[in-house]
């Protein structure tokens, strides 16, 4: 794939609709820095990193399985305990008949409502052989000896999941855009209305999301209730022990927060000491009377990679050691994640990708459980990453005001606020990650269902 | 530390005035038996099971640092870059200053009533040195070179938290006993009107759930409000897609999961789906007229420490292996977890204790994204984890009743049902993991809050 089949990929969002975007100029700018720290960055980065299960995946990208070419130049060939298909295009893929037991997708084997597993995987002989196999147009038809139970395999379905090798283009349409100082010439933004009345706005609005990490909603009626129903377009809200939903409040320490004072609040996540931050956070500012207070977002996923280029180092430390967190400014109320400790930077480690940043300095527990040798690396990963993000070039400082809604992604940017005088009130809610990606992913805005289950 | 005296410590529990136990004989069965497969089996498990990161503790228990007779035998000594106090008992512990600067506990440096940290972590000097050092009764004074900052360390908290080398001994008061189906004899319970009642009933309650991984609540009034208030003494209910709290139905497939049918369930754990599966899970079976649905309990910890001993290859992969998983069974649902896989067995990479087993064969998804050599492994490895979860002697039946209760801890008991016939109305909730951890540790259950925070 050419370096311009992969930008026009990065900018595909926008062509699918996205009502505002960042001038074309600075997303020109931008897709390039993607293209220049997160893709090329993740193969390059050591697999140490990652820890010792990673797996890549293949990084080529063949045309996908044609279905109608299949029956000229398809074949399939039995071996001792596997079945291997001869692909159209030259590649082989072979599958464990145990494997294949086990995913027969019959009424009898897979509930198809529930899209549950019904067969019982472990009476399946470890000897299992097929007595008959059939290649049709599409599909492969086994007859296993055991039972003469017969299962069907399309063809579609064995390709996109072949894992020997893997085949399959995971085909997502959620491409990140990094961003830093620039984006406050024209940040991502819906309308109210729009979102609350259009399935296709909704779409916007999520898309924004999971491009920029970030979005603004303006034409909110001023109040929690509105505020309440547009997260609900998204999803339920979480409960946490602030409150049961919706927040609502002023630097009255209701909380044994630093949240809950007038105090600047440097960038960081929220939630660090959950066993897992809530996913999205959308905030509005209801009323104000006073000075300060404006709000920080910095993109996350932009920082790493900054921290990747600036100090592989550095970036390697965050992504390896585990920092214990803890909530416990409330009387009744004492949180620590399970497990106890985790890295500022996490990678999936099947994948290697980074998938949340999880920092916030405040909530950091006593240090220990860390070899002493990593101590002073430690700190030294974390003063660079602190330059990173208190770089003026990666932050977006923006008023907030009542009737615009900021709504932004915990798991990748980190929000901070400047001190401030005077009245100030906030509400706001905590969606959690599951549910907000389950419903970008119904709503079709992420790779496809039926390659994932 | 003498086989005798972990003895005494795995019985603690039951001398701090648990009301119902399992018949001592069993007890002592049992906790011989936790003594052969818990503590031992974590000391020899090879160190690659649990990945590269895993450090160990120190397994050395020495006596608690005695305040009252240090000025006679602590000393300390300032190093290039760090403090080393020298122990009334021999042990030695070293301070990198930078360390002992981010910790300083002063008003400025630490919110006292939030415990968060104020400090600039970033503007500490990176060659940071005491001007001044001064060990008094119970605390050492430092006085830094740069801005002549004073910090002031207890003794008890450097000694808590000595990382070079650790030395602090978790004390925790929560020991897991194992049980299978002898625990059908005499199941821990307790009353419902205690718990609602009184704290220590509670405690009670609660440390019922940490050893055994569940209890029976008896003397519940047959209704969803009842239940509710009872699954509210530990915390908040856990909103998911199937319910806003409290789930309340009959086999009428009202959401697509294999639950809302009549059909048998084997033993599994709920919400493998979901990047934090629910902590506790609370039954309330409040009409039946039928036959069959008989509830199955099995102990995970337990099956996993039989698993080790008689496989230890097998428990390998299980706690290697990455597992997909989904629920997609409702329309506007489609739950993956984040990263995407998990293995069945999950080890804490700083302890290197199990601490979840996350295991539905149901909701597995197409086994991708694992190498083709370790397909047949992995079959393999579940077998023998079948055989042992199947095992009779693990099993625990019982039957539910209007009235009574059940609460299992979902990261570690496993569940199931018999199929049935007729109606069958049952309600319960799900709580979160760590919310109901919160709950355990506010109420002085488990480790002390100081060694946490």
């Amino acid at each position: 794939m050419s370096p311009i089949s992969l930008l026009s990929l990065l900018v595909r969002p926008h062509a699918r609709g996205l009502r505002t975007v960042v001038a074309s100029t600075i997303r020109q700018v931008n897709a390039t820095r993607a293209l220049g720290s997160v893709i090329p960055r993740k193969l390059e980065a050591p697999s140490a990193l990652f820890g010792s299960t990673i797996r890549r995946l293949s990084t080529a990208a063949p045309e996908f399985f044609q279905v109608e070419s299949l029956p000229d130049s398809s074949t399939t060939v039995t071996l001792d305990n596997k079945i291997r298909v001869n692909w159209h295009d030259g590649q082989q893929s072979q599958y464990h008949n145990v494997w294949l037991r086990d995913h027969c997708r019959c009424p009898e084997c897979y509930h198809q409502l529930t899209r549950q597993r019904l067969v019982n995987t472990f009476k399946i002989p470890t000897d299992i052989r097929p007595s008959d196999l059939t290649l049709k147009k599409d599909t492969i038809e086994v007859t296993w000896a055991n039972d003469s139970h017969k299962s069907i395999y399309p063809l579609t379905w064995l390709r996109q999941h072949s894992y020997d090798p893997p085949l399959a283009d995971p085909k997502t349409t959620e491409i990140p855009i990094f961003w830093g100082a620039e984006i406050a010439e024209n940040p991502p933004t819906v309308q109210f209305d729009d979102v609350m009345h259009s399935d296709s706005a909704l779409s916007h609005w999520l898309t924004n999301i999971t491009t920029y990490g970030f979005s603004f909603v303006d034409g909110v009626p001023v109040t929690p209730s509105h505020t309440e129903q547009l997260a609900r377009r998204i999803c339920f809200l979480r409960e946490t022990h602030y409150a049961r939903g919706l927040w609502d409040f002023t630097a009255d320490l209701a909380h044994g927060d630093t949240a809950y004072t007038d105090l600047a609040l440097r960038a960081h996540t929220d939630n660090t000491y959950f066993t897992d931050p809530s996913g999205l956070q959308l905030f509005h500012l209801l009323e104000f009377d006073g000075t300060g207070g404006q709000s920080l977002l910095v993109d996350g996923f932009h920082a790493a990679a900054e921290l990747h280029r600036r100090s592989p180092d550095a970036y390697a430390t965050l992504a390896e050691i585990p920092v214990p967190t803890h909530s416990a400014g409330d009387a009744g109320v004492f949180i620590i994640p399970t497990p106890r400790a985790r890295p500022i930077l996490n990678h999936d480690p099947v994948t290697g990708r980074l998938y949340q940043v999880r920092y916030n300095n405040g909530d950091r527990s006593t240090l220990t459980g860390l070899e002493a040798r990593d101590v002073e690396r430690f700190y030294e990963a974390l003063r660079r990453w602190d330059e990173v993000i208190e770089d003026k070039a990666m932050e977006f400082w923006t008023a907030l005001r009542p009737g615009r809604a900021m709504i932004f992604d915990n798991w990748r940017c980190l929000h901070g606020r400047a001190a401030f005088t005077g009245h100030r009130r906030l509400c706001g809610v905590y969606l959690n990650w599951d549910d907000y990606r389950s419903r970008v992913r119904v709503l079709g805005l992420s790779e496809e269902k039926e390659r994932l289950i």
